[in-house]
């Protein structure tokens, strides 16, 4: 089992961390304030670049608009490790709802790999809501999970996580290079208004 | 049945005005060169002007690269009308696939709507491939179909119209206003990297 490091303390990692924990895989939680309520054994916690240094792959958790300049500054830390990106950056609108994408006809994804030039960026999970990352079973309907990223040996290991979170195989859709993540981050549009329509229940984008 | 007029003359026309005609609907083409071969009784054409001047609602199957341009010079043509748009607007990459939008953080059916401010613009049926729009049960997960649009009268008619070309009814899903296309449009980012994944294969975006 390789250690894995999820940095941030919100309700992706409070998902992801404890599902991970309960697949057998030791997860430490990168993270800069106090440890989150939900954190316990067999959860550790960290600094964030402790967390990496221990991990051999990073999940990065943290509110997508700021994790450019946040793990830009880790680089060294970083290199030679996976790093799977979960999360879509957004320009605020006023409500506080996602107003547009910061990255319009790029991706986070893409930054990433730009900035991290030695480390293995793959892009997965951003495009439901949180619940359903580790339980795509909450949906009637079958969910699409996209794989985005450069190196196959990462997008492989990122594929047995997502098979250890629950998702089927025929479920996981590897779109191609780290590029092809401005599609599903693109999807971040649609999230405001499909909360506003159907309200507060879980979904995922899918390929019909 | 009120007349409708179908701009365009390639497949996404070729696949609606005939399932439109068939559900007994009046279809005339609107088309600027000759008539195309798939045009048979009981589908008549005009010129674009002519076709809009004679229909009560007014479908837009032109590139949509191009459609902002065009259907501006029409704005007296189209006042009063309903014009459903079923296009993406993409600036093309060098391999002549969809290589970014061409409105990024807006939309082709939000700028349309601001160019014609006496028409109720209407956005739906852009989110799949070709084939499916009349045919859903192609796909074998249920898929989705946005509807967005300021006018309520206008978006009944659409989904009168989605019904008719075989839509059920659970799987309409009206956004909200205009402004709400911009989520389905950004979803023409996926499409180029599914169809190098999957193949040419019917395929529609879904929400599980």
């Amino acid at each position: 089992m390789t250690r894995i490091a999820v940095l941030g303390a919100g309700r992706v990692a409070s998902v992801l961390a404890p599902a991970l924990a309960g697949a057998g895989h030791p997860v430490v939680l990168g993270i800069r304030n106090a440890a989150p309520e939900w954190l316990t054994e067999p959860l550790t916690h960290a600094s964030v670049p402790e967390a990496v240094h221990a991990a051999g792959i990073v999940i990065n958790a943290t509110p997508g608009e700021t994790s450019l300049d946040r793990l830009s500054t880790l680089r060294t830390e970083l290199a030679g490790k996976i790093l799977i990106d979960v999360t879509n950056a957004t320009v605020r609108a006023r409500d506080g709802m996602p107003g547009g994408l910061a990255y319009p006809n790029s991706s986070l994804g893409q930054k990433l790999q730009q900035a991290l030039p030695e480390t293995r960026v793959v892009k997965t999970l951003n495009t439901m809501l949180f619940p359903v990352m580790a339980n795509p079973g909450l949906l009637t309907i079958p969910a699409t999970v996209f794989v985005s990223g450069d190196d196959a040996q990462a997008k492989q290991a990122t594929q047995n996580l997502l098979t250890d979170l629950g998702w089927r195989s025929e479920a996981i859709l590897d779109l191609g290079g780290i590029e092809t993540a401005r599609g599903p981050e693109a999807m971040i549009l649609l999230v405001p208004d499909l909360l506003k329509a159907r309200g507060f229940s879980p979904f995922a984008l899918t390929i019909a």
